[in-house]
């Protein structure tokens, strides 16, 4: 088959009812042609994943993985068999499947599996028929055949994994969004549209609270190269294309913005300056589970110094006694935290080749006011932790003062 | 394992919402012993069918067979996950499968499939590990590895086929009603449970009008002689048994009386008397997919003869099309419809050796001047056809005529 083959995943708000799948199941025909082949893949209605998990959580606050993964999969069945009706309907032939019909294997992590392997025969021989393909997303099947799900963003996993199993020309994720913005257009109006953006950017955007694609599809992507449009469910306008390398620009110097305050930080004062004394504290801290994400010691003038670092809020409370037991042990001083943090970011592949960037993000925040609590650097981004009540305000400051309402020049 | 085993059958009115799916779980915990497997099948929540159904029906009314049952075997699935999650809160170890995890191969005749096989691999090994086994009611999976629905009354079909392919001891079936009543409670307040009865008599009941059970399940554990407990999922009263042959009792003249309005009658009249005539009428009329019931043809004192028959109201209008259309190409006279009708029938295994039934119910039916149109008779059942506006005299008279509601002595 020399046809081009687009992968397209609808999520959750594009089916949240009948009308809505009709449109989709439109918007689909629209795409097709004799040249083309379409793999849809589409996540559940609505609130559809809400409502299900409500019931389990009704009848015990620990219901049982496998038993979740039987539950939360209906979802995505559901509404994969209405979007084939309603494509059906509209008078071109299509089938729908489930992840275990189209052998997406995956490992036993219920409701977290990653995919191991992806079958696809039965598509290509429904593609070879001219029919459009319909896959719920967020599911596979275990090696002992028990239904398993992908986690949160799932069904975009699903979307980028049959896009490199099937050797697609493109994958396109369908979204209530138009695209990447430059910030959350929520907070600056100015926010523009992206137009291409790399793996590496999109990746650093999206740990950093951008939160149209989650990381693991877009690792998934960049690993296999499969370009990705991400677009607008209810315009024909382009959305944002990512891609391995920016060909189209010289490499951005910064891309965007983004802000989160999903996180918390801890300090523990007064640590004896001794060689493996971090070791000790963030092995107690990640016994509990704890993803701990920035560290910052500060400088030691003195033999004693302080080391701080934030955590997922969620898990505040038990890295913080982990966090007091072990301060004690090692006769540290005082162990504080605070909730009222929050961490901006700017990202920007250019970062490798221009100067001067973090001075002035430093120097923007300065003049607003804006104090910077701990300072963190990769290869392509500069965050700042700095008090949640300044969020938007520096949000607002680093937009402007990197232009990125402009689109950029050469 | 040498252990009992039993299967039980919980309703859709059974595990209606999150109180009712932690009754059941409580419900079945009460019958788990050492000494016995439990394998359960269960069958949607409450509405979830119809409000499926709608979904689909909402974007089209000729929805494919193949995407119906992708749909429809979801609300199995969800009921079946739920009520393990319960289970398992109630401290008990329980599994959920699909049918296609238990291997409940069926023909490809989507939305009304025929079970082929079971395999139970699967079950046998839960059972081993000591867990119920929760199974989705109403499906199976196709040799394409399709997902099929067996049809309305399906998941007593799972129940029953299980039973069979577990060896099982017994096979109960839960329900909103206590058991098989003499005759329908809501029309004759004296109408008593029936303590046993056989799988010819309740076939009989069954087609007759009784909606406790579909026929096909019935006549599937007839086959496979798996004796069958009717019960009430709200308490812990015996209900009825269904088993081959009735040993505790002489066989009873009447079992219990029925009625259904869901049948109008065609006549066809003039009918030329020649032999093939009758042939060459209902060939005509079954070639409209019309499954004509009770026949019945007028002596004949001249050469002309009336034939009249039954068919489902749903199908009235086609099959009288097809009727008039054959009348005139045969030269028969007028063709009529009536829907007004409505069929009584007594039932009992008892009928082959006494005598006297017909009789009866004749006599009783001409005491409370009701006029009978059409009589058809069976081994076991004797079934008249009268004006629909009598029904309800019918039925009390015929169920005080027989004695129904008290306990038939030795």
């Amino acid at each position: 088959m020399n046809k081009r083959i687009i992968v397209q995943k609808y999520g959750g708000s594009s089916v949240a009812n009948i009308d809505r799948i009709k449109a989709v199941a439109k918007r689909i025909l629209s795409f097709k042609t004799n040249n083309n082949c379409i793999v849809v893949v589409v996540s559940a209605l609505g609130d559809t994943t809400d409502e299900l998990e409500e019931l389990a959580f009704n009848i015990t606050k620990n219901p049982s993985d496998r038993e979740m993964d039987m539950l939360m999969s209906t979802g995505e069945q559901i509404s994969c068999a209405l979007l084939a009706i309603a494509i059906k309907a509209q008078g071109h032939d299509a089938i729908s499947f489930t992840g275990h019909q189209v052998g997406i294997k995956t490992d036993k992590s219920h409701t977290n599996a990653r995919i191991e392997s992806i079958s696809a025969r039965r598509i290509r021989k429904a593609l070879a028929e001219n029919k459009i393909v319909i896959v719920a997303g967020f599911q596979g099947v275990s090696k002992d055949n028990d239904i398993t799900t992908l986690g949160r963003g799932g069904s975009d996993l699903s979307a980028v994994a049959l896009a490199q199993t099937l050797k697609a020309d493109v994958c396109e994720i369908f979204t209530d969004v138009k695209g990447i913005y430059t910030t959350d257009p929520r907070i600056v109006k100015q926010a523009r549209k992206i137009k291409v953006i790399t793996f590496d950017e999109m990746l650093e955007m999206a740990s950093l609270g951008a939160q149209v694609m989650q990381a693991r599809s877009i690792e998934v992507a960049k690993r296999f190269n499969i370009p990705i449009h991400v677009r607008s469910s209810f315009s024909k306008e382009e959305g944002t294309m990512i891609v391995k390398k920016n060909m189209k620009l010289e490499e951005v110097a910064v891309q965007g913005v983004t802000s989160s305050k999903s996180d918390a930080k801890i300090t523990i004062c007064a640590v004896p300056d001794q060689p493996g004394i971090a070791a000790k504290i963030f092995t107690e801290v990640s016994k509990t589970g704890t993803n701990v994400d920035i560290i910052v010691q500060n400088v030691s003038h003195t033999r004693h110094t302080d080391i701080s670092f934030t955590v997922p809020k969620k898990d505040l409370s038990k890295a913080f006694a982990a966090a007091r037991s072990i301060a004690q042990r090692i006769k540290a001083g005082e162990v504080q935290q605070d909730k009222n943090i929050a961490r901006i970011s700017i990202v920007g592949s250019g970062m490798r080749s221009h100067h001067g960037i973090a001075a002035k993000m430093f120097q923007t925040l300065a003049k607003n006011k804006i104090n910077i609590e701990m300072i963190a650097t990769s290869e392509i981004s500069i965050s700042c932790v700095i008090n949640n009540a300044q969020v938007i305000k520096a949000v607002k400051a680093l937009h402007k003062a990197f232009q990125l309402e402009k689109r950029p020049s050469k």
